[in-house]
């Protein structure tokens, strides 16, 4: 079973228990954002969380397998089009300098990683209307002479 | 004076005047990020703080109606090479599929405005390496039918 | 069933009937433009929506739920080569700053939404060639400084 | 006198008497967009109405020349990154099969010109927020066999 | 039946009938430049000429229909490899500008129509090789100020 | 002196003479299209012809010598902007693969020459709009097999 | 039988037979080169050549016919991957400029026709490592005035 | 001196001397391909080789040091537009697979050098038009295992 | 079978076998990096070792024989996405001009032979985290001049 | 003084000087790869080392500053074709996935870091012709679920 067949098991199960990635998230341990990644072939899960899923899921072994794999992270399009995710793109278009600027200020030279990394997705409810709001949580890695 | 010159006059005041974007926001009373997305050419600032800027870093009016301007907003690579930019682009092509699944279930059908729209960078201390917290608050807007 | 297929089966119905997506529309209680964006699966319908778009063309269960789903949009060619639709992509190109130009000096700084947004088509007869009239309908979103 | 040169000198006079295109137009006689349009150097004007522009914004027979002159339409950015911009760009993306179906359902197989073709800017003020409101207008050109 | 099972079910009854483009245009009455246009998919034809054609090439009420369809016009190559296909786009690279000139002195500021539009095959006989003689007749379109 | 001052000495004689493209060639004893080609530099002149141009827009050897070297035929843009321009495009995109059809079935497998070719452009006068009449006459050539 | 599949035919029944393209070739009475890009499918072989062909590898009247159809040249990657042919690719762009210099200066304004063409290979043995000796020979194409 | 003015020095000595790449490779010691590709400065010189060219075009010391510098072989063009020039692109598409299948097929699996690569340019006189020989001799590189 | 069945039945075997890469390599006689190219069809094996490697996995001729064809080297991505393979690609990027300067000091002008190469992956253990260490072994070859 | 002043001031010192990386290295207690890109702008040098490599190259305050400053990483071509750096794109597309394969093997699912990093150049002395060495090393980050 490979990851695309593996996501549409989790997400056809997921859609028949009718339930959120909040809920599966916290009856397996694991975060929402985190875990949709890993249901939709973007991450590795860690043996034990594997099983969970399946278990989660009441799906087989092929599934814990394919959720175990090391996944090859590929996206066909440089620039997405989807609005949801061009805006996030837009962000890193419009900021992108501007973020390399307080952050090399803060911290020197050197990244934010996006391998040691975590991400959240939160509600801020406001009477205008309410607001996504993201958390990126990356380390900071400095550059090095040698 | 276009933008490209304010940017030039204002690094170079705050070069010389050895403060950091935390620093002159908080003089200004302006978050470090805006204030550098402005004083960098990617934002326009309202009047006033467009004059508080202008009087913090001792330059003219020149720079004042600069940074009223409203800027036309481009970036030259589809697909950023600086190692800082490139982790952020890769988090959107990594997790974008994964942030519409997660806000959307959470949210309904819609976006995260990239317009209506703020970010906050922050340090978070750790003995294994310091972290790099980044916040994007983005009002939700729902699709809607006609 | 995925939203090709839905597409396929609507399409299918509509020929059948020999009905008009004016027709249509003003029965199920939609703008034209509006339903064949659902239709084309560019839009998600709401659930009252959803069940009378199937209703009309005697459709079932399956496709009231993949019209309800929320889309993911995707186009294929960065630059279209339909006539029809090259023509829009020149007038955006042609025009793009002329209309930065007058809406930001109307309006502001800041951009029309495409999520909060209607589109209609109409026809103007004129004795020299008929017209077509498209109006775009979009809420003003003003940049904000934080 | 290049359209480069031009539209830097009619933009400098047009901020120094602190008009709006809405105003420069009524005065020349011409709608705003479409002067927007030719001074920023995307459209030709004809003979008189080139005089009208020159002598509103008080400047030479040089800039008179250069609006008569014919254009060429070469824009960079075959995806706009400007937000306002980009959002036009996304309703083409979005909405272009759409807009294929309807006006070919009722104006037969043909497209919209987008040179026999006008262009409308108006403000629709609205508590929840003003909108935009875009009309385009352009001769249905029907395909021929031959 | 799609344009491309059409298009296969139209070639094959061509090349088992033995006819030209030009034998069985001049027969359907149709110039064969248009007709095999239409029959590969790039062209609707009108109710009469389709009913010709098929009727012409011996096939069914489908393709009928197939050729009355408005076709989505794509093409998959920015710059086209095939030789000959390319030697076509070589001249618009080579002379487009000077078209540009030729045309616009001699008609104004406008185009040449693509759509109000006919094109000719011909052969010119030459003792030092034969010479192709492609003849592109388009409607002038003036731009108009609004 | 390079194509690009040679060219713009040229089209400055021109003006400033108040001669068409088709008066000049007429004088000169050249066509008027490859005359306009010549001078914008996409084509060589041979020195005859290259010394009677620059006799007739009364400029010097620096000219000639211009309009004699051979020229590197250079264009931007893979995919032109300019509207007149953008619909020769447009045909080769639609009609590609047609053409190939019509001229192999008539001519044999091969080439219509885009180097031993000629081109002209007439006004054809007609009621409903005057037609421009484009007439491309290329050496065939045969692929062979070796 | 289309082109791809009257290669594999072809090429099934070469590995079977076990013989290279030069024995095939002067069985066939056909040049190595010229005889794999047709049977590869890049050019369209005389009839008498294809009986020949079809018969030294005992394949029938179909594979005839689909080496006698006139190929669409097409190749998907504007710049190659495999390194044996990229390393042309790399010739072309290291030498293209030189190799017009001197081509130019020899024959005058004009190109190497890649159509009246023909290309050998040829082996040179050598002690410190054997060198591919590839011929193209292509007809001068002179640039005409007109 | 950089390249580019190296290559303009050697350009306008050259021409002023009215004597071809053959008369000065002869004269030098150089093959006339060669000879070029160093003076457009795409190869480097030997420092006896760079001092005789120098000479030969009665130019100083800079040259000399130019000629010998490494180049940093670049071009802008992934697709070249000049005919001559996209002629051998052709090639290296139409022919490409093909090259492939007669060069391994003779030699092994492994590729012609690109860099252990000489060039020559030939004229081969024919009534039906002389033809242009182009030479390439590259040393085989087989690929091992490790 | 081609290479992507024998990719998968190698890697099917590999997988039940529970063996690495550097098992697997050292049971064959091969390096393991050597080994996984070849058996993920980016290199052919030489008789000898594509038996041994067929016996080790307990397959077949048919593997045998594709191992030892000569693969086409393709990758579909000019810039790979997945992040172990884009850092690679940012290294060259980032390093590119460094190397051509320190290598092109230290060996004269010319290249490192990717073909005439081999490549070795090794684990360096560290108490701050291990370090994967890759060195590659390239033939210097010196450009020539002729 | 921007980074490419200061590239442009080292590299004619260095020149002038007649030292290589490798000497200047080890004055100034650098590895020869680190020192050429902090010289080339493509990495930011400690307080200390620049001023070790301004005093190497007696070079002024203003040098020091430039090394010191954080540099945006910015490469052109996304396929360089210098025919050095070309090869390492090469190896990058030919063994990304293999490395991808053997690296994740050893490692876990993760990464090798381009930030935690060195490399180095050494010369391999071979009688068949010497050979190049390069050695990267990188730190491993391992994904992490959270």
């Amino acid at each position: 079973m490979n990851k695309l067949e593996m996501t549409e098991a989790i997400m056809t199960a997921k859609s028949s228990m009718s339930v959120t990635w909040e809920e599966a998230g916290s009856a397996i341990g694991a975060s929402p954002v985190w875990l949709a990644s890993a249901c939709l072939g973007m991450n590795s899960a860690p043996a034990k969380t594997a099983a969970a899923i399946a278990e989660y899921f009441s799906l087989g072994e092929e599934v814990v397998a394919a959720l175990e794999a090391y996944p090859t992270k590929i996206w066909d399009q440089a620039v997405p089009t989807d609005p949801l995710i061009y805006r996030l793109y837009e962000v890193v278009g419009v900021y992108g300098e501007t973020l390399k600027e307080v952050i090399q200020e803060k911290f020197g030279d050197g990244i934010m990683s996006a391998i040691d990394f975590s991400m959240d997705v939160a509600k801020e409810e406001c009477p205008k209307g309410d607001r996504v709001v993201l958390t990126l949580n990356g380390k900071f890695l400095p550059y090095k002479s040698w």
